[in-house]
């Protein structure tokens, strides 16, 4: 980036030469062999590249330059929308999931769920006070893996990695399930085309996001506000009423039958409370994107942090509270029967009116936008996973928007998948985020506790203390969730996390390869080219491709030596006799190949007359025609990529491609 | 291929040189710039090349040269198995597919089977007489496509060389479903495999194939002469008992029931007649591969269509009459029972005995072995297909033991794929070969009729009296098999031949444009290089890559430019300082790319550079990765093929790919 004052210089330079240089239009001139460009030198050239700029413009709109993109920062206004939905969103779902176990051991234990909620908003509270010491202590993002990573190995770093890489998929592969299932519940005629429009819904998030983040943020700010604002007014009105004593009955509801079979005991506790733990998953997002914010971004950060959590808290426990007094009861398992925050509703608005409607349609947007929280993480953990060399490199890179498209897209892909694997029925799935989120807040804070101790700065202690309290009550849950859901599917995480990690541990290990192949000593001076070599160009056929590699050839070196492997004496003949007439003073050696092999007969033939005169260099053209269409590759023989990777790579040989294509 | 005379000569040369030549051990010196390849120069290389060679050696044997090619011709003995194995096959169905048909209509109408079988085998020797004359009059093979190409034009023949490529694929798929078939009425515990158990048959008929045709000639001779023989001997036996008046009626036979639910007449005739004609498919295959019989080729070629044609008709007749005379009852439609052949074997044979076992397992053998005339048809017509530019090249080109590999292996998957569509359950798909068949010989048989009216060499109206008959009488079959069969597939052969045949005409312009891109006018005579021309390296980091291209661009220009597009001001710079100290003398272009895009700007950097000196050429260095393995291609960016393609084929500027790999 350079700094303002060059900016100002480049205007001006800029308007007095756009009469006299051709490149005026297209690059600003900096200095001696330094150009900027401008928007127009990447512009379409083609008719259907350019109706493929026009399409993605409308789309995801027009380039941002890199400069811009301090205006891109959210503020808090829309940072909590971006961030938070998937936290608020489980209000929706988990008073309900731990009603639902807890109904195992009879209705009247739905009373341990106020308990429980409680013991749920406390971790939050941990969980939230520890965080809040991360984005301080990491204002570039303190996500999980940066801090484990930095401060328990790279392993430790891999681990919490993956788990999230993996939740993010689940989340957004169960929130949108879940979003199009409330809507076929309405119109049952969509239902067979449940997957296509479960596809359709990722692919337009996914839109939204390539869009870039700022416009993601004003485009789901308003159901969210509309969500916490219906949810507040359920709660302030409700707990008005159960104060003054007005608060009725659930009516109408229909009560769960044959549940009964398990006795009330430690191990259905556990159950619930690990269903309730799910309402925490998400809860990472800000520390992960803490240079998302507008400056100074870690303040901005901590202050929604506290501000989600505030919100989730009361949320939560609200209804909970509300809940356990009007006596409702969980929708069944697969999600029949009505939801227990909509019998909420409808008791304390009075029945259904224009604010319980309010309320429903808010809360399936919010479960839908859930997934928009992880498009906002994985993109992000994926590029610095990519700048760690842990993922291919160009997760790193920002598109046209400044958005990290191939995480991006990657995230729809894995989840579209996901959906497809399940037909659609991601429910049981859901019992699956838990444990990586837990997990990765475990390792996160155990590192923070080792950060803290490394660094011993002013009030070190006190952070240490709070980050251990941290550790050790996610590490719990950790067992509890391993332990009561093992049998509901948290082996696949077992199965799945550790792939993604050896996947991540293989992409690094071919990077470092590349390094050392590839890497130039910083302190070698590289004198003139002093080797003599010879030009040799493979030629199966005369065409225009073969004459254009010779006159290559005739630029390198003064003699050119034309191979060309026969499959039969008197073709072969012809064709010496015809380049020999069409390109003087080429030299032609004819291989004839009994066994009719091409490629072998021709690199041995390279190195045994390499061996002859082993001084000089031996460069190698490979004429070759370029496809136009995929299609051609079926139509054309490989032989020159079998050549060139027979022949790259080795001592004496410099192989160059000289691509020739016909003129469209 | 060079003559005698020379080969001798180069064996002397060899022997003087190998001492002081490097040369030796792999050529041979044969003139002045004339090598010939031995065996050694396409030895394998690294260790896993020769462990694939050794797997090779073992499943194909060892390289056989193209002078070797006489050797593997094949002696009549050998031609007749090689290509008479699909013929004589439907004599183990045929008779009953007929009498399951009439059986619509009551069993009384066996009697018509004997008529049909009648009918059947005259066409046989019309066609076989018409077949004759081709082979006299091309040979140098004479299938549909080359006949009907060569009199009837371009269309005829792909109607032809779509219709018979469809049948080779139906063919090789119907008959080794069946045979595993009858290996799992035997065995029921291998059913649930059967599907695998097919495709490996595929494959083992596809490696033999490979092999070359000699070899498949000698393995497949047995199976076929121990049917020929039994089936001779059945009805030699038979029809003395049915003189001598002791041939029984057949014992303990399923008779099938409520059947009769149609009234006889013409149609059902028809039907019947269409299913015996299914008997005749594989009869154009001497007439394509008379290149593969011993010289005199023709008149081999000759000899062994009458032998097949007479020892098919004797056997298709004889079994035929047998099973009326028995009372033998058809097999189910779905194979259920016991077929017509056993029927008349174990009561001509007198139960089931030693000779009754050898009928019924070559009959199981030859099944099979069916197959295998597609394998000799199939590559051979696709290799004169793509000697003529309407099949990918590669189908033209003999492998290490001569045999057209492209084509075998095409044939193999395109028929497992059907297997696997069709679950193994390929019976209704008998149906669907007599069509293009007869489609074939109605087209091949027409050609001829022009051929002779074309030539009107010596008794040339009798000749074309005999393919005129010929012509007329197929193609009154076609429209009878069009119309009884229609409902049962053929409507699948009339879309599936169209595609083939767009498939071949678009190959062909493909191939058509590519000429006219590529060719070179045999006139002109190039004259030495004499533009200026500057050259250029693109970079993106400094690497053994980029140091490589700088140093080949140093021996075509003075002066080298590198090129750098940077996101980053600061970046850029280190990089020019690195260049500048580590590559002395090199010139260094930044371009910095605010909207992030790396190839749009860089191309048009070059372009905007070189308006401003038209005069000269650009010559651009792109040095490359290449990678060693498929899924270093996700790893590293693809910037270059996209420079590449924008580039490469504009007026002014010569790509050259620099591709460079760390040693291993």
């Amino acid at each position: 980036m350079s700094d303002p004052q060059t900016l100002k210089g480049r205007k001006l330079g800029d308007r007095r030469v756009v009469v006299d240089r051709p490149h005026a239009r297209y690059f600003r001139y900096l200095g001696p062999g330094v150009l900027e460009a401008k928007l127009e030198a990447q512009a379409p050239r083609t008719g259907y590249q350019r109706r493929m700029a026009t399409v993605r413009g409308v789309l995801f709109g027009r380039p941002i330059s890199t400069a811009a993109e301090l205006a891109e920062r959210l503020p808090i206004w829309k940072a909590l929308p971006v961030f938070s939905s998937d936290v608020m969103s489980s209000v929706a779902y988990a008073t309900g999931a731990m009603m639902l176990i807890l109904a195992g051991a009879g209705q009247t234990n739905f009373k341990y769920v106020l308990g429980l909620s409680g013991v749920v908003v406390a971790l939050l509270v941990i969980v939230t006070f520890s965080y809040r010491q991360t984005i301080r202590a990491y204002p570039n993002g303190g996500g999980s893996y940066i801090v484990a990573h930095a401060n328990l190995g790279v392993l430790a770093g891999l681990i919490a990695a993956g788990s999230l890489l993996t939740d993010y998929v689940l989340t957004v592969s169960v929130s949108v399930s879940s979003g199009v299932q409330a809507l076929y519940s309405a119109l049952p005629a969509i239902q067979p085309f449940a997957v296509p429009l479960i596809a359709l819904s990722i692919v337009l998030v996914m839109i939204v996001n390539l869009r870039g983040l700022s416009d993601s943020g004003t485009l789901f700010a308003s159901p969210t506000y509309i969500f916490i604002g219906s949810m507040m007014l359920l709660i302030g009105v409700g707990i008005f009423q159960s104060l003054t004593g007005h608060l009725h009955e659930v009516a109408n509801v229909e009560k769960l039958t044959g549940l009964a079979t398990e006795n009330m005991g430690i191990f259905l506790l556990c159950k619930a409370f690990a269903d309730g733990c799910s309402a925490m998953t998400g809860t990472e997002a800000v520390a992960n994107g803490v240079p998302a914010f507008k400056p100074v971004e870690w303040k901005n950060a901590q202050k929604t942090m506290i501000i989600m959590a505030t919100l989730l808290g009361i949320m939560f426990l609200g209804t909970s509270y509300l809940a356990v007094n009007i006596g409702a009861h969980p929708a069944g398992a697969a999600g029949i029967g009505e939801s227990v925050l909509s019998q909420v509703g409808r008791t304390v608005f009075g029945g259904r009116g224009p604010l319980y409607y309010i309320l429903q349609f808010s809360t399936m947007g919010i479960l839908i936008l859930a997934a928009n929280t992880s498009f906002a993480d994985f993109p992000r953990l994926s590029s610095i996973l990519a700048r760690d060399g842990f993922f291919p490199r160009q997760f790193a890179l920002r598109g046209e928007r400044l958005a990290f498209n191939s995480g991006i897209v990657a995230l729809s892909l894995a989840s579209i998948a996901l959906v497809v694997a399940f037909n659609g029925s991601t429910d049981r799935l859901i019992g699956l985020y838990a444990i990586g989120v837990f997990t990765s807040f475990t390792l996160s804070q155990s590192g923070m506790v080792r950060h803290w101790f490394a660094e011993r700065g002013p009030g070190w202690r006190r952070s240490a203390f709070i980050n251990g309290i941290g550790a050790v009550v996610t590490a719990i849950v950790v067992v509890v969730i391993g332990i009561s859901k093992f049998d509901q599917g948290v082996w696949m995480i077992i199965i799945v996390v550790p792939i993604l990690i050896a996947m991540m541990l293989f992409i690094k290990r071919e990077y470092a390869l590349e390094g050392v192949g590839l890497d130039v000593q910083p302190d070698i001076v590289f004198g003139p080219h002093h080797r003599s070599q010879r030009v040799v160009v493979a030629a199966q056929a005369m065409s225009r491709a073969v004459v254009q590699a010779v006159r290559v050839g005739q630029t390198m070196g003064e003699e050119v030596q034309l191979v060309h492997v026969t499959l039969d004496h008197v073709e072969g003949e012809q064709f010496r006799e015809r380049v020999e007439r069409q390109l003087p003073g080429v030299r032609v050696v004819l291989v004839e190949s009994p066994y009719r092999a091409l490629v072998r007969p021709f690199v041995r033939y390279l190195e045994v007359s390499q061996a002859e005169d082993p001084d000089r260099l031996t460069v190698v053209l490979l004429p070759e025609h370029l496809p136009r269409h995929w299609w051609e590759r079926l139509l054309y023989n490989q032989n020159v990529h079998r050549i060139r990777a027979a022949l790259v790579g080795r001592k004496d040989f410099v192989v160059l491609g000289t691509p020739y294509r016909r003129e469209s």
